[in-house]
């Protein structure tokens, strides 16, 4: 089934209120939720939302928390999110780091005890809808392998860099793992199988079968070792920077994600390259690329960030794809 | 054979002083190419040392230039590299970002117009030894196909990460495709296959053969789609931080590689979480990846960086091994 925007942010913001949030984060929270699920990002908008609603009910989500500052120096401040709501939290630290960056050039906020911030990307949007690059990783509860091992000690700890541009920001927003549980998920709901190895099955060999890889759950970092190394450095950022908890602490909460430790930066680029060079350089870069030759006649080569305009548009036109059992069970809360 | 760090760093520095650079800075970048060598990056230190040499007879290495500040705002930078020596240019802009951290909490210096900075590490470790979280990357030329594209139109660009350790730093130094050009090629000469797929062979097939690979050029980035999208990000970043050149602009300089732009920045880690927290928080996080159940029991897991401090006590011990036709070059030239 296919809901509006309009309707599906109402529809949160409902629940939202219902749970003890004020009208105003109520409004906040749920218009990021429906903008990750108009952008496509349904894994962590609305198919997420019954888990918001999960935590805010076992208490890990505070609904009257709003992050607190702790200390700075110059472009860098310390935050504590208090347990607050993880999206809310995340964008009032990118908003800060925008104000900081409009002050130094670079402006970083650290944010610890924080929730998940659901869909990554929507801070580095924000970043490049101020005209700033974005650049903010967070980490999560152990559910990868190291590289070498067989059990989950390390996250899959996103990164996200993004760099404004008016016809559609560049955005990349990547997991360490090369797949997410959710797509594996949804892989095996459909009997598909994944597009290139997402991990090892039980003879240690890798597989595209996400049902194999569940029997394991030794799911494969981007780039082996690489993805492993960088995984375990965001981490250690993350944590040192905001005096937070590890993925290795969150992992001692009880199998549940809370207690989160971000970073989000932004750098002022258009004051720093001018609003031409910025143009001019950006759009140069992106149809040399899309000049590529193709492996595939009929698929462009697409830049970061491309594919969710037109998801986007599609949707604000027809509405956004909804599974209708997870609509039922959320008009229900 | 096995050359000395002492006899290797005085065997470049000959080269460079008769080359024209100073005493003082054919010292350092001599230092560096040493140490780079005895870490192990033989790719980007001895190995790489005759090309260097050619790229200064070719005028792409200005020997007598040093950096130029442009301008700056707060914690931010900007930086002309006058086509120096690449090492020392990155050397000296770490160095900066390091005393930007040092008054505004995170420090970042962009430069453009510089040369290959060779081993990207270097610049992580240095601002570990000083107690900074050191964040680096740089471009390159176009060696690698966009996702979904056959021809090479985007950099491998180096993303560097490190974290100080007082046991040894914690340091990730990761180029954008799955194996550098020089792994390849070494492996190829030992008619060995690639540990895992590096590219794709004339049939499209993803192949772990490095002369399959050699004959499309078709290397394969890190995660697939994810390494491609990240490289344009970190181009397109460091294109306009700096306002440089982009790899596509450094594609267009007849096959050769200067002109480069590079992002390092530094954040006072040590004086933002303390020195109890840092190593308690580090330890802690490196233990725990320690501690995994092993794919192979023979074989430890390791965290980013532990090998190099073995590696570095055996060349420093027992000597740097260097192929004996590269050692003959270098001493004629």
């Amino acid at each position: 089934m296919r809901i509006a925007f309009a309707e599906m942010q109402a529809e949160f913001k409902r629940v939202l209120v219902n749970r003890g949030f004020s009208d105003e984060m109520a409004a906040e929270s749920a218009r990021l939720m429906t903008e990750t699920s108009c952008d496509g990002v349904y894994s962590h908008g609305v198919n997420r939302f019954p888990r918001v609603v999960e935590y805010i009910d076992k208490g890990y989500i505070d609904v009257k928390a709003v992050p607190t500052k702790i200390d700075g120096i110059g472009g860098f401040e310390r935050w504590d999110g208090n347990l607050g709501m993880g999206n809310i939290n995340a964008q009032k630290c990118m908003d800060r780091a925008i104000e900081l960056a409009r002050e130094y050039g670079i402006g970083c906020v650290a944010i610890k005890n924080t929730n998940h911030w659901l869909r990554g990307g929507a801070y580095g949007w924000q970043a490049a809808d101020a005209g700033c690059i974005g650049i903010c990783w967070t980490n999560t509860q152990p559910n990868m392998p190291a590289w070498g091992a067989k059990d989950r000690r390390i996250g899959n700890n996103p990164l996200i860099v993004a760099v404004p541009r008016k016809e559609g920001h560049v955005v990349v927003d990547m997991a360490m793992a090369q797949f997410s549980y959710g797509k594996m998920e949804n892989c095996k709901i459909k009997g598909e199988l994944l597009p290139v190895p997402g991990g090892y099955d039980l003879e240690g060999n890798l597989t595209c079968d996400p049902a194999a890889i569940e029997k394991t759950w030794r799911v494969l970092p981007i780039g082996y070792w690489k993805g492993s190394g960088l995984s375990i450095l965001l981490d250690l950022t993350a944590t040192l920077l905001a005096g937070g908890s590890s993925s290795y602490q969150v992992g001692q909460l009880g199998g549940d994600e809370y207690q989160l430790s971000q970073v989000l930066i932004a750098i002022d680029v258009t004051k720093i390259a001018g609003d031409a060079f910025l143009e001019q350089a950006v759009n140069e870069v992106l149809a040399d690329v899309k000049a590529s030759v193709r492996v595939d006649e009929d698929k462009e080569v697409l830049y970061p960030g491309e594919r969710v305009l037109k998801i986007r548009a599609e949707h604000l036109k027809n509405g956004i794809p909804v599974d209708e059992g997870v609509w039922n069970k959320i008009k229900s809360l």
